[in-house]
Order: structure tokens, then C-alpha cells, then sequence
């Protein structure tokens, strides 16, 4: 391709509305271009990209035994009624009609549609399990869609569902399907965590997301350094945190402070003159149904499923100030752990305090030198609050870190709650009816791009992984007559890269040498090949990988089948990369088992 | 694949609702399922033909040069308020707010779109002449969705568009796209008509649409079946008629007969007795604004694209009643050509007619015995009307024959409607302004699948050609013990196929043969290969091809080479089609030329 005809309209200028670095580089790129608010046209260079993306996601899929099919991006509301999630989705999900009281949503997933298939066609254990998989777009109304193409109204998914009779067979799909994204994103080059996620009361701890690290990234990510232990905010666990101090044997026993109005526990620290990692926090939920108290520091976030799986509940909820009055007898933003009449888990932070602040149980008043299993019980000391930066990792005891991510994909354990709702029933053996048990796996296509880019970029543009490069070779002639020596040796080593199968650029324009490597460097491509009158004198060609700091040169003379040479071995160092870590997954899990 | 893992669910009921072959077929077959009206999910089988479709379109695209990029499918309105199409397009256009004044449409086309895109980036003639072009999901609310996926709501579309600095620039990348849709259309095994459509004042002659006939198509065709003349009805042309009468000398002068309340020709005719074709009709349009008259016969239609020509105009609209009264004198009804003081063009069929009954230019009357030539003048005699069946060939004066056909592309020549419209200019060598020339290229990747069933079937099932087929091959094993010779044998026969870059199915189902067989003639994969125990026992195995009658066999010894030499033969001879018929169009051309 010759860049004169490729439209890569690039740009000098940062846009000045953009801030994450994927932005601003694949708009100056001249990769992509706004539409609207979250829409994004992908240009020829960009789409390139994406479409490698797309390839990569679509032959891991199939080579996991995923079956492609592809269903329509509009969807009866009845069918988002059944589940109840046209009233869940709430504003994101796009509602209309279509005249009469044909009421149809635009899809942001597609677990309603796939069960209504799977209850159509799959109805005997003979056709189990089964994975089925597309690349489609979804459509959502994000509030506030940002940083470029990483969080858009519009984008393109790669879904996939399983099906099973067991959890058996959910658990092997659900391998698969972990162990194929590890592939692509190997593949894809980025640098990613598999976190364990929080999945709510059915898929218990089977809940992954696939994380690149970033700055521009929506969600939090606990890290370990030092053993690779990684999770979301949600679901990261806190190594054991032991009592560091002596024990406070001069503590004077606890008494009563007033605290007119001081609910909050800033108020309480402010007004009592101590930091709120000084304060405990009691707070009281509805599980399943019951009341019960969590007491975390006044600094801590309780964890919600932490909590939960503490009392063995599937649904945990806040109860309001009515039913914490009823349950304590006390009012909300007084309540203490002394002499506290529900069922209590404390968080292990506390029970490492040598002394607490806490509420009283009684309006305006707050307790002080409270002392942790001598003025209220620590008979269930837990993990119970979301992990922070520095905090003991849950594997090898090293401090947790903390990070912005951009989720790229997720993987989730469904069971039966949408085959359920539905109706999606198989037969047994037997010719017993049980309902499908489910799991259902994405992929962000559009942020495999975005997460390239804030992984690999310098000053001067982006750099490109080899395998979504939109191009893999640039040939930068510095004359361009068409008739001259040095277009002549560029389209002869074009020619012989063309017979490796590689994508490959040359640029025609009849610029000075400035301002074509300003944009080699800004649009990316891994290996850039210079062909001058000079070097040509020299009897030499020069080559540079974007992501080295120096050039090097080879002989004129073949230096067709030497470029080729090049090309081909990063490719197989690519390959050999993306096997190595497999093995290294392999064996890591022959370890665990 | 094997059929057990490949989720087929034939059916063998013909659904109720369903009455065109390609929806029929599609959905008994398995390949479809319809959603909800007009959206449809491609199950595995049907997506693989959909797949095959858009490669062959997106390769031709390639080689025509034409830039792929991705536009998204949600479009600010206000680009469609600069252009009036939010007007025009009416209930078919799908619009819906996204919160707060922010207004978006689906688009169902992307002229907007480009245009936008076009007048950021292309503003120098260097850049032109440019076509790009996306393979992308359109959303248009049909009001009546049919025929499966013939007519539906959301759809895969092809649209490229070209930008060029003159009409040589745009005439050279209009017959670039007319060529590349050629060889996708017989790429794609479709017995399709390229026919010249109606396009308006700008594009002149310069439209056409590609048709497959058939019964389950919703435009009118119109074809000569001696010398391959095709057009729509709205742009076909009527060979010369010759007066076939001998001149009626014996004619009476024209008298009045009171016709009370008669208006229509029906009413007209029925009242004097006469039959439609003995009447005129006379009809007042407004050309630029000022009226004139055209006259055809009763039981004919004028052309309006003909009428407007006739009278060189831009603009051609039907006169209202106020506008004929003061044309004329004479009210609606009761037009006729004798003493009309309006510049009057005739159809040639009204000239070859020994007398015509027409309007009186009074209220309820009308006039008999009218000789054309003799009591109005034929000084502008031309072809007026739409072509019907019977009518001459303009090309070689054989019979012309209507039918329906399925439109599966559309070339236009835009001309600078859009860019007019949306302000995207670029700059001449001298620096002065110019709107671009724009064409438009439009194919319905859905509608090559639905219409490659229309054109290929039998009442066994679909035949689907070798290019588009979901398998080329599929292996039917008689007995499917996996440790048995048979299934040995159909394994053997499939890896050698796959070393042909093969796509096989093998029907490891363990049913009797008869269902087994009636499901490959449904699913209509071109090669079919039996291997049996009593087959085997013979050292033979049976080939079958889709369309022919007869099956014939090959020793089992060997059986894999056999088969890919079959297959390999069958795709020369494919490809030597399409070679041919290039070569024919080229021929054609040199001639014209």
C-alpha cells in the first residue's frame, strides 16, 4: 500500500480534549475520528488494527471449539422482561419503538437472546456442553463515554456463552475459555492481569477480569509484585494482618464521650481530635433478610461479599436507619460492638487496634479507650474489608499494589440464573428437566486496541505490537521519483516481503525526511526500512524497530530477502513468547493441582 | 467440524409464515432464526455462508482499491438535518434521544457520514480521485419486513463511496465499482442482471442495480432474453413502434360525446364502450415550474424520468388540479391534445394508434374519432411510458419480458448532491474551490445469500454454488462406530481435504442413512462423500454432487487424493468462469467502445 492512497490523516496538533494517551495517539495517528459522543469512526490504518484484533480473538475461539454465529443487534423487550433487566439496566440500555407497540433495546450483551436460542435448540444432555461465540456490536448509553475508544457508546464485542448440565462441564468450558484469552491477549502483546472478580452469590470465586494496567483505566486493580497475586477492588483479599503492638495493659477502661450530632466518622475524628484510623466503623445489613454487624476501622470500606460469604448468606443488603433502630435499639451513626445484641464479624485491622473509638448505642454519644477482645468480643475475626495499597498479599505476604486498569475481558460464571428466569430447560438421561447452567465470556475488540497503545507508546507515537500492527514493515524512500534508483530498491524489497505475507507500507510522498519519520514514529509500525541515494552509494539499507533506540543497516544488495529475514524472526520470537507463556500457565497449574 | 458439535437443527416441517424458498430453506436448514420481525440470527451454518459472501466482497473491494474503513452505526441527527434527509427518509429512518437534547438516528445508509468525514480530510485534488468502503450493519424500520432475510431491518451492507475532482474522475471509479460488483456477483455463482436504473436529473443514465431474478422479489425487471437488455421498469426503454395500421382515410372528424363525471380511463372507457387501449390519456406536469403536457395511451404510464428528459428539465412534478384549470382552461379529467396551448410531447404507442378517444378540454366530455397527426401534431413523437411486457427491444427489437428480481447491489453517481449539501470542498491545482463528485455503491451481503437460494434449490433443499457454501464438502458415514473402518476412512478423506484448504463437515450422527441423507440434500453442500461398510467392502466410496442426478464412485484406496482432485476441479472450473465472463464484459465493452 502506498501511503499517498491510504488515508492516514495525521495530525501535529494533541486534540485538546483528550487526555489518555491511546487517545490522543490514534487521533493524531489519523487512526480513528469522533462521530458523536462515544462513536468513532475507525479510518483505513486504525480499522487495520482492529481487524487484527478481531482475527486474533476469532481463531483462538475457534480453536477453542466455539461455535460462531451472530445475533442482531436489536431485541424484542419482551425478551429483556422475562429476566427483568430492562428495569435493571436502567438508562444504559437503548429503548424505542419501532411503531405500534413494537418495543425493541439495542443489545449491550446478549445473554437474553442466546438463552432464548439455547431453549429453542438445546433440550437434550446429548448436545452438551456447547460454546457458542460472536463479534458484534453492542450499543450502550454510557453516561459519560471517555478516553477515546475505551469507554464508547458503540463498540465491538466478542461474546461467547457456554451451556452445561453440570458444573462439571461449566467448569471445563469456563478453562477453556480462561486459557484461549490468555492467548489472545499474549498473542495481542499486552500486558495483562487475570484478577479474580467478585460474581455475586452463584459463580462463587469463578469470576475473572482481564486487566491491561493504565492509567486511563475505569477500574482498580490490586497487584503483588512479588508473587503476581492480582484482583479487583471487589474481590482482593488482605493477607494476615497480626496485632503489631504490645498488648495495652494501661488502657483505662472504656468510657463515654459526648458527640452532639457527629455521625460521620470525620465528624468524630475531627470533633474528638483523633485520625479516623483511630475509630471503628459497626455497621449493620440485611443477610438474607437477618441482621447482622460488621465492625471495620473507621478508614476501611467494609467488602460486601466478604461479608456476605461470612455469614453464609446469598444476599447481603445495607438496612436502612428503621430497621438498624429496631435491630440495635440505637441510632444510625451511634452504633458500637459493646454490648451489641446481633451477630458481630469483625475485621481483622480492628482486632490489631490497641485501642478504638466507637459508638455508643445511644444518640450523641461515643465510647473511647475501647480495647479489642476485652470490651467486645472477637469471636469471628475475618478478612472483611476491600484490600489498599500496602496491604499484605493474600499468597505471599508482600505489599499489595494498587493501579488503574482497563478491563479488556471478563469471564464469568452465570449458572442458572438467566436459563432460570427463562425457561431454557434440558433433559437428562433420565429425561429428567434441569435448567442449563450458563457461563458467559467478553471481550472489549475496540480496547485490545486502546490498551495496545497505553501499554506502548513513547514521546514520538505509538509502538505497536507486532501482531496488531496495522502495517508490519514501513519503507520510507527519501526520493520518490518513480523512475529512480531508490523506488525502484523500495518496491523490490516490498515485493519480497509481499511473498512472507506481510503487511507492508511504503511512503510516497515527496516530503523531506523530517517530517515522514516524525510520522513513522507517530503511526507506529514495528520495523521501518529507509532506502536513500546516500545509503544506496554505501551499498546499504537501513533498518529500525520502533521500540529500539538505534538503527542498523544491511547490504543493499538482497536486502529484500534480509528485511524478510528480520521480519520473520520477530515473528517467531512473537510466537515463541506467546508459547512460553502457556507453558508457564501449564505448569503453574500442575503445581496447583 | 463434526455435524454432533456443530449445532444444525434441521427441521422438517416447512415453518407456517414463510413462503419465499431462500426463508423456507434457510430456516428449515437450520442457517436462520428469526429474532424478532425482520432481525434474524445467523446460526453457525448460515453465518459461514454470510462470512463467505462478505470475504468475496471485501476482497474485490481490495482489488478495486478502495479504502476499508468502519463508521459507526449511531449518527448525530444533525448531520442528517444539514442534508434534509431526516425529512425525507420519513418513519424509516430509526431516531431516539440518548438523554439531554442529544438526538441520534441509526443509520440506514452513510452518505452523511462520509461527506462529514470527507470535508475534514479530503480538501486537496491530490487526494482524488478516493473510494472507500465498510462492511457494516444497517438499521432501517421496514414497515413490512418479508421474505426472511430478503427484506429486514437490520442488515450487513457493503457501502463504498468515491470522491473525485471532475465527472472523468467519477465516471473512472463508477466503472471500477460496476466492474468489481461483476466478478463479486459471479464470484458468488448468482445468475444475476446488471440493469440501468432511474437515478434522477443529476446521475443522467448513470445508475444501475444488479437483480437476481425471482419470484420472491420485490422490484420489476425488465429483460430482453435474445441480447441480455435489462433495466428497471422506471428506466427501461421501449424499442421504435411503427404504426401497424394502414392509414384511416375513412376516419370521421372528431366529435364530442358527453361523458358526465367520467374522469378515469376506466370510467371513460367503460362508459363509451370502448377498451382502455383505444383511449388517450393526457397528463400536465410542471417541468422547472412551467407546465406542459404529455399524452400515452389510456392503458399505459408515463415515465416521469422519460417526461422530464423530453422536456430537458431538472425537476418533473405532477400538476395539481388549480395548476391544470389555469394551463389549460380545461379541468382535470377531460384533458385531450386537440388545440392544447401547451408544449406537448407523444408517446410513440399513441402515434401508432388509427384513432384515440380523448378528453374534450370541457367538463364532461370527451372527443372520438381523434386521428394523431391528423387533429393534434405530432412534432415531438418519443418514448414516454414504462415498458411492459411484449413490448420491443430499444436494443434489438425482441420481445421484452418482465419478472421480479432481488436487488443485491446498486451503483449511483451522486454527483454533488451531498457535498453541495454538507460544504465539502476540496481545492484545484490553481487553489479555487470545487464541490467533490461523489458516487455511491450499495450491495446487501445478506440479500447475495438469500437470492443464491432463490436461484438455487430443489425440493429437496438448497444448492448452494461452491464459493458461498457453508462446507464444500460433507463426509457421510454410514455406521459411526469411532473404532470402525468406516469412520477411519471418512477421517482420512477429511485430512486430506484439509490439506486442500477445505472446509469439511462430517455427519458423525448415529442415524439410518435416510435422514441422513435428506439432511445433506437440505443443508445443499455441493460434495457429498458416503463411505459405508458395504462400500468399503467393494473397496469404493461415493461421490455426489449437489446438483447433478447421479452418483458416481472411487476406489476407497486412495479415496482423500480422489476427492480434493474433484474439488480442486471444480473450483478451476469456478474461477475459469468468472474469468470468462470478465473476458466477455471486456470483449463487450471493446465493441461499444
Amino acid at each position: 500500500m502506498l501511503w499517498s492512497n491510504a488515508l492516514i490523516p495525521t495530525q501535529k496538533e494533541s486534540p485538546a480534549d483528550a487526555v489518555a494517551p491511546s487517545h490522543v495517539l490514534l487521533l493524531r495517528a489519523g487512526m480513528i475520528r469522533q462521530l458523536g459522543a462515544g462513536t468513532y469512526t475507525y479510518l483505513p490504518l486504525g480499522l487495520r488494527v482492529l481487524k487484527k484484533a478481531e482475527r486474533i480473538v476469532r481463531e483462538e475461539m475457534d480453536d477453542a471449539g466455539a461455535l460462531e454465529l451472530l445475533m442482531p443487534a436489536m431485541h424484542p423487550i419482551e425478551l429483556w422482561e422475562e429476566t427483568g433487566r430492562v428495569g435493571t439496566m436502567g438508562e444504559v440500555l437503548i429503548k424505542f419503538d419501532l411503531g405500534g407497540d413494537r418495543k425493541v433495546c439495542l443489545g449491550p450483551t446478549h445473554e437474553e437472546v442466546i438463552t432464548d436460542l439455547a431453549r429453542a435448540f438445546l433440550t437434550s444432555y446429548r448436545q452438551l456442553p456447547i460454546t457458542a461465540y460472536q463479534i458484534q456490536t453492542k450499543f450502550r448509553n454510557e453516561p459519560r463515554p471517555r478516553f477515546g475508544i475505551v469507554r464508547t457508546r458503540e463498540f465491538l464485542m466478542k461474546d461467547a456463552y457456554s451451556f452445561g448440565a453440570d458444573v462439571e462441564q461449566l467448569n471445563a468450558s469456563y478453562e477453556v475459555m480462561y486459557e484461549a484469552y490468555c492467548r489472545i491477549f499474549d498473542r495481542c502483546g499486552l500486558p495483562y492481569v487475570a484478577v479474580e472478580a467478585e460474581s455475586g452469590p452463584i459463580g462463587g470465586d469463578a469470576s475473572h477480569e482481564f486487566m491491561v494496567p493504565s492509567p486511563s483505566g475505569e477500574d482498580q486493580l490490586i497487584h503483588c509484585g512479588k508473587c503476581g497475586y492480582a484482583a479487583n477492588v471487589e474481590k482482593a483479599e488482605v493477607g494476615t494482618i497480626d496485632d503489631p503492638s504490645p498488648a495495652p495493659g494501661d488502657v483505662p477502661p472504656p468510657s463515654e464521650v459526648e458527640t452532639p450530632g457527629k455521625r460521620t466518622i470525620e465528624e468524630v475524628a475531627s470533633f474528638l481530635k483523633v485520625s479516623p484510623e483511630e475509630t471503628g466503623k459497626l455497621l449493620v445489613f440485611l443477610a438474607d433478610g437477618k441482621p447482622v454487624a460488621v465492625l471495620v476501622r473507621g478508614d476501611h470500606e467494609a467488602n460486601e461479599g466478604k461479608v456476605r460469604r461470612a455469614f453464609g448468606a446469598s444476599t447481603l443488603e445495607p438496612a436502612d436507619a428503621a430497621a438498624i433502630q429496631k435491630a440495635t435499639g440505637a441510632p444510625m451513626g451511634f452504633l458500637g460492638p459493646v454490648d451489641l445484641k446481633l451477630p458481630m464479624v469483625v475485621d481483622q485491622s480492628v482486632a490489631a487496634m490497641p485501642r478504638v473509638v466507637v459508638g455508643g448505642n445511644k444518640e450523641d454519644v461515643h465510647l473511647k479507650d475501647v480495647v479489642p477482645g476485652r470490651d467486645f468480643p472477637l469471636d469471628r475475626v475475618l478478612d472483611l474489608r476491600n484490600a489498599l495499597a500496602g496491604d499484605p498479599c493474600p499468597r505471599c505476604g508482600a505489599t499489595l499494589e494498587v493501579g488503574n486498569g482497563i478491563e479488556i475481558g471478563h469471564v464469568f460464571k452465570l449458572g442458572t440464573k438467566y436459563s432460570d428466569a427463562m425457561g431454557a430447560m434440558f433433559q437428562d438421561a433420565e429425561g429428567k428437566t434441569h435448567p442449563l447452567i450458563m457461563g458467559c465470556y467478553g471481550i472489549g475488540v475496540n480496547r485490545i486496541v486502546a490498551s495496545a497503545v497505553e501499554a506502548g507508546n513513547d514521546k514520538n507515537g505509538i509502538i505497536w505490537p507486532l501482531n496488531l500492527a496495522p502495517y508490519e514493515v514501513l519503507i520510507v524512500p527519501l526520493q520518490v521519483d518513480p523512475d529512480g534508483e531508490v523506488m525502484a530498491k523500495a518496491s523490490e524489497i516490498a515485493e519480497a516481503l509481499k511473498f512472507a505475507g506481510a503487511d507492508v507500507l511504503i511512503d510516497d510522498r515527496d516530503q523531506r525526511p523530517g517530517p515522514k519519520f516524525k510520522d513513522a514514529d507517530l503511526i507506529g509500525v514495528p520495523l521501518r526500512v529507509v532506502v536513500g541515494d546516500r545509503g544506496l552509494k554505501e551499498g546499504k539499507v537501513e533498518l529500525k524497530w520502533r521500540h529500539e533506540a538505534e538503527a542498523s543497516t544491511v547490504p543493499a544488495e538482497g536486502a529484500g530477502l534480509a528485511v524478510v529475514e528480520k521480519l520473520i524472526a520477530a515473528r517467531q520470537a512473537e510466537d515463541r513468547r506467546v508459547a512460553q507463556r502457556a507453558e508457564q500457565r501449564a505448569a503453574r497449574q500442575g503445581q496447583s493441582a
